[in-house]
């Protein structure tokens, strides 16, 4: 069996000091046309090639203060099969930097879709030409909305493959209270959420004793955080929405009750459109690591 | 401002006298190697076009009995960019063939990034070396666990571009149960994302008074369909689920309460992998017209 994410994740968390996780959601809009090169290709081509180079860059200055990276993949798919080239390309140089792959893209389908999506993310889809591999990720994360089943073949590719994965639990964006906050009786929709989780978590656990079936936890709603963590005390967390959306890391201590790399907080804007990515970068994982050692 | 998607489909389904949604879910490794050609292409590469030509075949064959064609997203992903290619010059067959294109994703992100998605599937992104367009597809699906923000960029597109959106309600597989189906004190989940999207429905009302914001309701739980049908009076569903996954058409009657054209019925491997998959489209045709118009 290959190495659990919730193992290959501390280690470098303990080596790195750090539980920064760097988002990557390039945008062609934002790019200059300066100095690029090869003027036969398509806008799309030329735009993949631009944004793949601008990750690399980022990787380059801000990684090393970073434990794992999380390209959105939205960013990629807007420029169709050339973005997909693209989120190829940088998943591999972020993993030469020695960094954790997490692919956001928040799938979630019936059953026999969802091995689709298990295939294109951590798998292998077998033709008559021979094997395509996957992206080959270290996590992604994943939509709980359809259930249990649904899950399921996601959660057997991860466990096949040492990857981890991250179901949506409490968003970090206002909308969030819409639906994942609404009270049943047994508690709000998140904390149902959570208990799926949980229930996975046997699945994908490490020799660490915390378990890569995680949990996508909003540092905008840090009221919620101490409960989830009691509800998933084995799950390692991934936590978005600090800085630009107004998240703040010195409120997110209870997520690491369970352990210094039992979340990863991550940062986009915050990161990429810094005067100075690297320090921007060193200066979150400060104040993360300080919260998650206190 | 473009025809809505409402009016489109309304026209189609009078024209053709079907409500068929033909599912396009490829699965290379089901493909025969023979008589391929390109031998220095990749095996992704080779499967793509497989696939794509597959596609072009079942859409040749079978399409004439339908309306619209559902290319399941994942099974072109995972075949990597080149499959993200195979899945473009398969809409565009759709398109020429006359038939409408709902690209299933079941896409849901907060809204940074619900607005990349919206531009992959029927926006452009901006670039300095032109403008790349996304799909151009006439609808798709969406998953709404984030709440009304986050389908808020999605809808907007679709406003601009005329499109179609289908936001899960109630799924088709027998996890639903486990989210969807938890009850409020207002109802159980899936009523309440009925809520969202009759209030999003005045968005994408067509002049035929069917709105393009429709929603995703599975065949397979036909005990629900009326009363979501009456928290949705104008919505187009998309419904999934017959055939391989145990739904009948004879069931769905009271999805048409709203006319009928306001539900397209998906079927996907019971076409397909059908011995004749025109007959078995026609099959379905005639099953589903009937009860859509008793």
């Amino acid at each position: 069996m290959p190495k659990s994410f919730a193992d290959r994740l501390t280690a470098l968390v303990e080596e790195r000091r750090s539980q920064v996780c760097l988002g990557l959601d390039p945008d062609p809009a934002q790019l200059s046309a300066a100095g690029t090169s090869d003027s036969s290709a398509s806008p799309a081509e030329r735009a993949a090639d631009a944004i793949a180079a601008d990750c690399r860059r980022l990787i380059a200055s801000a990684g090393g203060a970073c434990v794992a990276v999380k390209p959105q993949l939205a960013c990629f798919e807007r420029l169709g099969a050339p973005g997909w080239a693209a989120l190829a390309e940088v998943c591999g140089a972020a993993g030469e930097a020695g960094l954790l792959v997490v692919a956001d893209g928040k799938r979630g389908d019936v059953p026999v879709s969802a091995a689709a999506y298990a295939q294109a993310l951590v798998g292998v889809t077998s033709t008559p030409w021979g094997d395509v591999p996957g992206l080959g990720v270290d996590a992604f994360t994943v939509n709980p909305l359809l259930g249990v089943d649904a899950l399921e073949p996601l959660v057997a590719a991860a466990e096949a493959s040492g990857a981890g994965v991250f179901a949506l639990v409490r968003t970090s964006n206002p909308g969030a209270a819409d639906v994942e906050d609404l009270e049943t009786a047994e508690g709000p929709v998140h904390e149902r959420l959570a208990g799926i989780v949980d229930g996975l978590a046997g699945r994908l656990l490490g020799e660490c004793g915390l378990s890569g079936m995680g949990a996508v936890v909003g540092t905008t709603a840090p009221e919620h955080i101490a409960r989830l963590r009691a509800l998933m005390p084995r799950s390692v967390f991934l936590m978005p929405g600090v800085g630009a959306q107004g998240g703040r890391p010195e409120l997110l201590g209870a997520a690491f009750a369970a352990g210094p790399s039992s979340a990863i907080v991550a940062a986009s804007r915050g990161i990429a459109a810094a005067d100075d990515p690297a320090a921007a970068a060193e200066k979150l994982r400060e104040e993360v690591w300080r919260v998650a050692t206190e």
